[in-house]
């Protein structure tokens, strides 16, 4: 019998990684026999590079790279062993948490540090870039990262505009004819869960802006100087990003990716499935349990717990969550495919016993969990 | 497919009636074909006679008894609708709360309420008597009851001894000649699930008595005249209770019934079972739900789950436990064939959360429970 374990992070308890050990505890004690195959999964956002760092075939990354304000700051991203592919986390080198509140500067910020990741990857031969977004701390539209990949932002007048997104008001044209070598080549893959656009009142600078430190004028200041960002790109491409679903994530940024470097931008648990080689890991197992801190009808939008749900149904596997909270009803992830879905929760608990206890209660629900399924 | 939902209470929360309406629930969302058979359980302690009286085939009979003081008291017992069986709660007319505290009299209360339950349900035909033990207010060794029933305990003059316990330090001959009609054709079984001996430092006087009201004094007063009951049984009947297992429960009550009315002891939940008919049920069952307030291991010394597992074990059923706390590890359950156990609680609950939200926690678990095992 073969029991695939494929949980997200548990946030503030325990990684991905630990989660499989516990639950593989608990499989080991109600089923000797069992090969327990262990995939620690991720949603594409925090956490996402550390569940690949700690998994098998990776390899981490570490370098200097310029922080939002263009200071150095150590950075990382990770590899795979045959080098062919690379995933690099937006809050290494680009996270709104390598600023101080006193130094934010939404107007300026960029996202060059996560480009020069990019780019190194690319130098090592990396084709397959999965980027993942979140908690940017400048809105550029993702002009940092082009740069860094050879990409100039020029003013009318022919010079090349400087950092951030507010200079992208007297953008006049976009010239890729320097891009880094394997730019062209390479599959660029985004991680995204959210869906907000590129500008207006739901856009990049509306949403995140004020999180960044701008003012009300500053973010109306962004959104006309994203609108021309997109403009351009518009007439240079024929591609309109005003309005993508999710470019207005991360500070714009997925309108550069999607706009120039053709990425695909997709469900980040989806992506990071197909990376960690989840779907073949399926198609030989008896049992799934997945997992997560939370769960509820919302998890059913493309977390981790649906998206192991879906390729579980696909194969008629039966798939279990255990879940720090269980927030039901869960009609949406039973649609889905979840089989069923427990907390690790044993009786009365604070938040904190479940947080500090969590890696033996999850052994002791996964023992039940299979004693169960193999009744 | 047939799910046996055979629960005790939920105590302080919910009745197992309630809990067996509540898992239904969960078993309908998740298999609306499924039969659903509710079997009410109890462990012979309180809430017993509820569960009979909320199950079909049993009517209560209200009535005015002595309770442990000599007054008058309303009390009631359970009848099977073909008037075979009754079933006796020693807490109806001799349990401790029926005595304010200023009241408690270790030296003279008695148990004769009790017996006059039984000797109703005996003039109604009843031949199978379940008396179930717990709390009983005074320390008598079951006399009140058997003096309701006829017998008459007297001293060396041949007067009759007054009402309680430490008048047995003058009894001199037990006198069964007036036994009332059906008492020798009856069936006594009795519900008990401590082990305590009837009478030394683990007895009914030294273990019970102080909560009852005894002085040290007092403890070894009735001490010695349960030893001297014992002895003047042992002269009569060749039966020696002094250091039976259980003859220490509810005053010492069990030496009267074992000792004079022949009655068997036997662990409360498998007495329940038998008159409510589980064994039957699960006959044809192919899962049980069972559970109970807190499943630990201590549950697998006779309590509801563990008999229902074992009941289950003959017949090869998976049963899983549902519980408001599930204090692990359950390895003597699991051996005992428990097949899995889950906690109602759905995340980080106080008790007072899990007690109120009882009902819809465990549809959702017993839904989540049923979906696994149907996988």
């Amino acid at each position: 019998m073969q029991i695939v374990i494929a949980p997200d992070s548990f946030k503030g308890s325990l990684s991905a990684a630990q989660v499989c050990a516990a639950v593989e505890e608990g499989v080991r004690r109600a089923a000797p026999g069992a090969e327990a195959v262990a995939v620690p999964m991720a949603d594409g956002g925090e956490g996402t590079l550390d569940c690949f760092l700690r998994g098998a075939g990776w390899q981490e990354v570490r370098m200097t790279a310029h922080d939002p304000l263009g200071r150095p700051v150590a950075a990382r991203y990770a590899l795979s062993r045959d080098g062919r592919a690379a995933v690099v986390e937006l809050a290494s080198a680009s996270g709104l948490p390598l600023l101080d509140p006193g130094e934010l500067d939404p107007l300026r910020a960029d996202t060059r540090g996560t480009g020069e990741l990019v780019a190194a990857g690319l130098r090592r031969a990396a084709r397959d870039v999965l980027v993942c977004i979140g908690g940017s701390g400048g809105t550029d539209g993702g002009t940092g990262l082009l740069r860094a990949l050879g990409v100039r932002f020029t003013d009318a007048a022919g010079a090349e505009l400087p950092p951030g997104g507010a200079a992208l008001a007297r953008l006049a044209a976009i010239d890729d004819s320097g891009l880094a070598d394997g730019v062209r080549e390479a599959r660029f893959r985004v991680a995204c869960d959210v869906t907000n656009p590129l500008v207006g009142p739901r856009g990049a600078a509306a949403v995140y802006g004020p999180q960044k430190g701008a003012t009300p004028e500053q973010v109306a200041e962004l959104d006309a100087a994203l609108v021309r960002f997109a403009d351009v790109l518009a007439e240079r491409t024929g591609r309109r990003v005003h309005d993508l679903p999710a470019a207005g994530a991360a500070g714009g940024w997925l309108a550069a990716l999607v706009g120039v470097l053709d990425a695909a931008p997709a469900r980040g648990a989806e992506l990071v499935a197909d990376l960690v080689g989840l779907p073949a890991a399926l198609d030989t197992a008896d049992l799934v349990i997945t997992g997560e801190g939370r769960l509820d009808d919302q998890s059913a939008g493309g977390k981790v717990v649906s998206v192991v749900a879906d390729l579980a149904r696909e194969r008629g596997v039966p798939v279990v969550a255990l879940a720090g909270s269980v927030a039901g009803p869960l009609d949406d992830l039973h649609a889905l495919g979840l089989t069923a879905a427990f907390s690790l929760a044993d009786g009365p608990r604070t938040l904190a016993e479940l947080t500090e206890g969590a890696a033996g209660l999850l052994a002791a629900a996964a023992e039940q969990v299979v004693r169960l399924f193999l009744a």
